[in-house]
């Protein structure tokens, strides 16, 4: 195919994309959990097919980490077919479908005059473009948390599971023919050279949603005027205050670090009160020894660690003086960095300077530290007396997640689905002459801005 | 000054509205509020000051209004001196005040596990850049709603303004030094290579608004990779339904039309459904004409509005053929496009491909078309029976406007205060042993998930 060609083909897609969704503006939210329930049901009729292709790509993957191309952690993720990730991916599904309807909701309803009432209502943002990596039902996931909130989609996957992928996107058509949803509802592309193209084209898509890479998500957003909503990087931190309870202080802070080192929201940072640097931190240190990992520390907590009395074995191979620019370092290992400073107020500085502003900690006794902390760090989740892995659309309740978002317009830290919507305003006259605005003004009639309890539109 | 030490300068300006933005975020509500009556103050004491300067402003510029360069309307929107404009300036920084804080507002609390709760409540974006053209005021009613909002601001006005805008700059520097937030929170710039190089500092600026010209916020979004809140154009439509009533539908468009031509909320394309081709549209033609709107007619309304029984005099020199392309025109003058359809399903998706989103009205007596018609356009405002002329801010109740967005995301149509914040997870653990996320999941804890009603933050 030549590039030319490609790049009208995308059009098309991208232009079909927009069609799909202004066409599914009227398709009621009970048909649109008819239409997940259609694909679980499009989903169980193809899986012998499906994990066969899936095998397909395991294979291909295989060659590729016995050539050293590829990590057996990617491999692993590919494989659809183990444990329960089948029966997970369907119950997904299900679950979206069971969550309320984030679309139709009425957040501000005023009467402007008699009979003009004014609602604005929650609506989904259009069409997205979502690229995501290895897993392969990520596609089903987001499939169907776009269908839930309204939006149209075109998806790409890692090409590692391209087969699969093709399978489980002709299932989604598949049964989204059966709907009253157009099957192009959700549709998939297979290359980056279709990404790039797809990001030229903001008349048709509305919203990227890159979830992978700091480095991928800064790519695309060069690369485009379409707003992005990525999730570019998580340096939580971590900081013992002058009252911290020892026994909360370990806790909390060896759960963030051992509980999922590799997540974005595991801690990277320690940052260590002056005056428990022969208290507190010592014990911290070696709760953090036991459960081996390493610790890049200022000379401040390098010398304190250094006279621990009985030091256990594992201290002169995993303490390690670090350098100004360990503190920038996203360790995403059993790797953390610590220093120590004077106050609260340096704490909160360093945190903003040096952190993401993903999700940062305090450990504290004083209701007032607590306050200032979490007004002050500049992070979407500021915590006081809990593990930073809390950060997460499942444990804020939401039931499932679009992802973690970085910036700081729209949505910001664990979204939900209400970061796939937007709002559009809704007027209706019931005056018998309709309304005019040149009735209104200085010696006319006046504005009434009365509030309205509403939660739906009623027309 | 070299280009060089002109980045270095513009990236020294960044930085500091960051590092006043994070050094603000303990200064309370009613401090703001304070500021703002500062603000007033201080620009009371400087009124002569600031008119001379102004007034020299206008000198320049009236030399370039003799020399052809400048448009006489750009230079009666320079006078601050003119009417009420000052007095009007000053009331518009006390009405922000007066008006809610948009921030602190707790939007969704849940417990997550006995002595955890989780708090989502709204805060301010960061560091804003405000683009916006010649007059001069807008940089005291947008510092005020940065400062209410929380928000530090860099501001670029029109050049045209520079000295005036220099003084209102100091006087806001120069009351701030007396408040509790620092005297850097609004900073003005002078050049377009200052706004270039603020565009590529993403790491301190979080978002762009350009006001002006659609070509301005293209421009901008083409060249960063902030997020950028613009306001592009409004080519808004009406449509007269098969059922639309003669008398509303007279009043509703002249109404949209003639009421302020120029605004981006006027309607620039009629549908006329079918059916009304010989009994409302050529009445609502005629009372078009007796405004001395100009129409832009298909062949079916050319030919409808030709056999009117005793036609207007300027129907000849008024009422002309439309081409294909007519129907893309913003014309923000006394023009109207109109053109005959079929159906209110063919009116929907003329609006969705030839409009620009903004805001489009249905002049209907059904129930179901209302309905069909507000939810089947996509755009962030939909009217029954009212003038597409009511969207807009004041008129919606926000008290005061950020502009209208025709984005998509964040915030859609006309912005109150609420389109400048955005929310932070705040949590905290009451237990004795602090939370850690390693209790939880399969055979351990559940989380609860209960909700909590709450307005602010208890801590």
């Amino acid at each position: 195919m030549s590039a030319e060609s490609s790049i009208v083909d995308v059009e098309h897609i991208a232009k079909i994309a927009k069609a799909a969704f202004e066409s599914s503006q009227l398709v009621s939210s009970s048909d649109r959990v008819e239409a997940l329930h259609a694909i679980v049901k499009e989903l169980k009729a193809g899986r012998a097919e499906i994990l066969a292709a899936n095998k397909e790509d395991l294979e291909a993957a295989q060659v590729e980490v016995d050539a050293g191309n590829m990590s057996k952690s990617l491999l692993a993720r590919l494989d659809l077919g183990s444990g329960d990730k089948w029966d997970s991916m369907l119950q997904g599904v299900l679950d979206v479908a069971a969550l309320p309807d984030p679309t139709g909701i009425v957040t501000y309803a005023t009467e402007l005059d008699d009979g003009l009432d004014l609602y604005k209502v929650s609506c989904p943002i259009g069409v997205l473009l979502l690229i995501f990596e290895a897993r392969p039902e990520v596609i089903v996931n987001i499939a169907a948390l776009a269908i839930k909130s309204g939006n149209a989609a075109i998806l790409k996957g890692g090409k590692e599971s391209n087969r699969t992928a093709k399978l489980l996107s002709e299932a989604i058509s598949a049964a989204l023919a059966k709907t009253s949803l157009p099957s192009t509802y959700i549709q998939t592309i297979q290359t980056r050279a279709e990404v790039s193209s797809l990001l030229a084209l903001d008349q048709y898509i509305d919203l990227v949603i890159p979830r992978g890479s700091k480095e991928l998500v800064k790519n695309i957003q060069h690369n485009t005027r379409i707003p992005v909503m990525g999730h570019a990087d998580g340096l939580c931190s971590i900081f013992l205050d002058e009252s911290a309870d020892l026994e909360k202080a370990k806790r909390v802070v060896v759960d963030a670090k051992i509980n999922y080192p590799s997540a974005c929201n595991a801690v990277e940072t320690l940052i260590v009160h002056d005056s428990l640097l022969h208290t507190v931190w010592p014990e911290v240190g070696r709760a953090l020894l036991a459960e081996n990992v390493e610790l890049l520390c200022d000379a401040a907590t390098l010398n304190a660690l250094s006279s621990l009395p009985n030091p256990p074995e594992n201290l002169q191979a995993l303490v390690k003086p670090s350098e100004p620019s360990t503190y920038d370092i996203e360790h995403i290992s059993l790797t953390l960095s610590v220093i120590a400073l004077p106050s609260l107020q340096s704490a909160i500085s360093f945190i903003n300077q040096h952190g993401s502003g993903h999700t940062d900690a305090i450990v504290t006794e004083s209701d007032s530290a607590a306050t200032t902390f979490c007004r002050g760090v500049d992070s979407s989740s500021t915590f006081v007396n809990a593990s930073t892995r809390f950060a997460d659309g499942f444990r804020y309740g939401y039931g499932t997640e679009v992802g973690i978002s970085t910036g700081r317009i729209h949505a910001r830290g664990p979204v939900g689905l209400e970061g796939l919507v937007i709002y559009k305003y809704m007027m209706r006259s019931k005056s018998q002459a309709g309304h005019i605005v040149g009735e209104f003004g200085t010696g006319k009639k006046e504005y009434k801005h009365k509030r309205i309890e509403a939660t739906s539109v009623p027309f």
